[in-house]
């Protein structure tokens, strides 16, 4: 990305093995994420950057040290390179691990990719996967895994009802991850007719169209006057996120997963609203091989939230379609 | 309080019942809360009103529906009314009751109180106690309750790390709370001698002097450079919120009982910390059973957090004392 709204796709060299634990990916399949549109249209800054954090692919490299990956291993990492043995991680956080850092920062639209810590980052799957299975795939790099840290930390199960903020990508699998987990109730707040039919289809039992207050006044309305027990907040913008704190009950969880850098949140709204909050980029890595296992064995179908695919070449197009609206994520083939 | 620092003890009519549910106590003690010096110094509004939220006494009137306490009971009640019966009371949140109204409304620092959902709100003790324990058991009502919920929402426990952010009284039981619950390890933020030493009594083990960026950096050098485990925000201002969402590792759990108007939390900040936060006016009325059990059985000491006692007619000294930090906390005695 050259400057915002100037996506280009040029040659580079081709990535090599820098420290031992390094691997080196050829990509199968990557894809264009919302967090994408944030530089895209100057809400953050864009200076000739690599871009992309999602991925599946074939290891064709390994570092001296790296033991749980093979070279011809097909295999799906997290869009935050983590070690997965730190105390950090161990806890559940590895997208806080002590050698943190962000894929973005490498760029995975491209055909091949240098993985650091690919011990701890990548997963391989049972064997290689037919053409079907990579958009299932390739969301569990970072949509499916965060809707679904954002479903646990709102902590969605049975018993509960869960309202859904947003209705992109991500918004879309946390009521996936919710009807999963067992919620008794999923709204999902959208007000556009493809969106709330797909949202139906993977488990919203109820749609809200209202935002801001009277989004919040819709919630209550349904849930006897007290607001969701969990509440996903997955658009990220002020609005979206004081509706979801809205929209929590009293002693409620809300789990967000991502925030643009303009958003403040008034301290003592927070407070009076006495509620649970579990937030920040999604330790993806913690759910991946849940997440393969559901995939492989055909019980979850995330790969559906792609509504569009172009080659590589045309990673411009990609940008257009989401940032106008005519795509909720578009992915990118090799 | 006529107005910010002008606190006068007037004579007013003796409050009767209005609604079956209520109770008339006689107050044994009641006291001045940090959250009452908002008001008394201009940080909030400050308008002829009652004042006083904590209070222990002896039950001499009740309603008609009233069953759980009766006259002549000495009971404690927390510093919000609950009815203890709703869904959000019963799912732990007394706070946040469909009938929840602030005990500050009604005033406490007086020798009589209606005390509305008397059934929901006050515990009687087993027994009328002895002097030596009103002090404890007036703690119970609010700064013992508050203290224990934020080290309960920050999830203080065996194997855990706990940072105090705050040395007034909140943060003094915090403390306590902390050492009850089984941590291993609790730093107590404060550069005041006193309350340093009264830290330490109640199960401190480290005691951290710097604040903001060089407290944070304080702490993660305590922590392996992880952050504490569990942090209590026991003050209230931008300072100590951000300081205590920094001495937070990745994953840890941030529990908060007071922010003052004017915090606002940067969304980004909040997000990048990756923390579960619980905050809000405590659900005293959730702990209240099991603390008068630990005070009635001499294991917790926490009235010695009154470093002065003084005549309700004398309230306005009271107040003095506590804006100057020459008291941490004033007991009122009638």
């Amino acid at each position: 990305m050259y400057s915002a709204g100037d996506v280009r796709v040029e040659d580079r060299d081709d990535p090599r093995i820098i420290e031992p634990t390094d691997a080196i990916i050829r990509l199968t399949a990557t894809c264009v994420c919302g967090s994408d549109l944030w530089p895209y249209r100057g809400v953050e800054p864009a200076d000739h950057q690599v871009m992309g954090h999602e991925y599946v692919g074939v290891v064709e490299e390994i570092g001296a040290d790296v033991k749980n990956v093979k070279v011809g291993d097909f295999v799906v990492g997290s869009f935050v390179i983590s070690d997965n043995t730190c105390e950090i991680c161990r806890a559940g956080f590895q997208s806080k691990c002590v050698h943190a850092e962000f894929v973005a920062q490498i760029g995975t639209q491209a055909e091949k990719a240098r993985i650091p810590y690919a011990d701890g980052t990548l997963v391989a799957t049972p064997g290689h996967p037919g053409p079907e299975l990579i958009p299932s795939l390739l969301a569990a790099s970072d949509v499916l895994g965060t809707g679904w840290f954002a479903a646990v930390a709102a902590q969605a199960g049975p018993g509960k009802t869960v309202a859904v903020v947003g209705d992109g990508a991500v918004g879309l699998m946390a009521v996936l991850a919710a009807k999963q987990l067992g919620a008794d109730r999923i709204i999902a707040m959208s007000r556009h007719p493809e969106r709330q039919a797909l949202a139906r289809y993977y488990g919203a039992t109820d749609i809200v169209e209202e935002r801001g207050d009277a989004g919040v006044a819709k919630i209550k309305e349904l849930t006897n006057g007290l607001g969701a027990h969990s509440v996903v907040e997955a658009v990220g913008t002020q609005e979206s996120f004081m509706q979801a704190v809205g929209a929590t009950r009293g002693g409620g969880h809300l789990g967000y997963v991502g925030v643009n850098y303009d958003v403040t949140i008034p301290g003592i709204e927070l407070f009076f609203a006495g509620i649970h909050t579990l937030g920040g980029p999604a330790p993806v890595r913690r759910f991946l091989p849940d997440l393969i296992d559901l995939i492989w064995r055909r019980e979850i179908d995330p790969g559906r939230v792609f509504d569009l695919t172009l080659p590589l070449e045309e990673a411009a197009e990609a940008y257009r379609a989401m940032d106008e609206r005519r795509a909720t994520k578009v992915l990118l083939t090799l």
